[in-house]
């Protein structure tokens, strides 16, 4: 039997996005976020959605670049850090002892010991209300070489990405296998 | 030491939609989807990213409603399918056995036998090039009575709702908790 739950936010899974940026007076920033994917494969972009009133909000509109970052478990405390202060009170980098590096490509900086990073240049703007939608264009992507498969891949589950759970309000560890996609379907063709 | 990739799609984790619409002549039809997650808090808003190639996009652009679907591991098969083959060569929901309800409030079929499904209607399209964005502001959520915890929320985790990891090419189960939300960080406060 179907229940009506009326209007409201509900998705899973969804991310947890660690997104550096600089701010005016040059000082890294980084700000969790789940309101996020990828938004197009070509260009191949990611979509991250922003309340006006963070402090992120304003360095992105000013530099126009960003970074994501995954975490693994053993920087669940820092990753979630980032997401409960604000970067106009303090400096996220300091407290944490995290490392900001200048992108290679972008004016945003990426977080060293995070395994993952990808350097993106908004190229859309969109209100949406309580969030703004910035979309951002991939310009590079690194990793570190413990993570990569033996083609020189990421292979997310293996590296233990987080995922955010919103329903629970809880970062997830990768779940295990449960089929491959272009598999199972195909007893329907 | 980091290794660049050079500019690739690249997130962890997805989603995988099952995105249901009414083509032109009424046929309901699905697609599954991963380039897709909430966009705004207030109107409650989902983004999905579909290719203008897609059968999906005219039933969008003509309909401006869709349902979203989650499923469970016991669902794989269906769900993969829907990925996999053209709702312009067949109807899907005939093949897999599957029942379109048609939307309390969208003009969009909802699969009765995924446990949460989200009705929402069209407010933005953005052309990203490979994908359109179409952004739909969440009208309802309904969800099976079984899957409702104590306090009448959908809890996705027990609920065993897949994700999608691109970097593998697999579904995933949810994974263990790692931790709760605004809880480690609270350390470098």
């Amino acid at each position: 039997m179907k229940k009506t739950l009326g209007v409201r936010e509900l998705a899973f899974p969804a991310p947890a996005f660690v997104v550096g940026t600089y701010d005016g007076a040059g000082m890294p920033n980084g700000i969790t976020l789940a309101w996020c994917g990828i938004v197009s494969s070509g260009p191949a972009s990611i979509g991250i959605s922003v309340r006006p009133g963070r402090y992120s909000y304003k360095s992105l509109m000013e530099r126009r670049a960003f970074t994501v970052n995954f975490a693994p478990e053993k920087y669940l405390a820092e990753m979630d850090y980032f997401g409960m202060v604000s970067g106009g009170d303090v400096n996220k980098f300091e407290k944490t002892g995290l490392t900001a590096v200048r992108g290679d490509v972008v004016d945003a900086p990426y977080i060293k010991e995070f395994p993952v990073n990808i350097e993106c240049e908004v190229t859309h703007t969109l209100d949406l209300g309580a969030h703004t939608l910035f979309i951002g264009e991939v310009r590079d992507v690194k990793a570190d070489e413990e993570i990569l498969d033996a083609s020189g891949r990421v292979d997310a589950g293996s590296a233990g990405i987080l995922t955010f759970d919103m329903t629970s309000g809880s970062y997830l560890l990768p779940g295990a296998l449960a089929g491959k996609a272009f598999g199972a379907g195909a007893k329907y063709k």
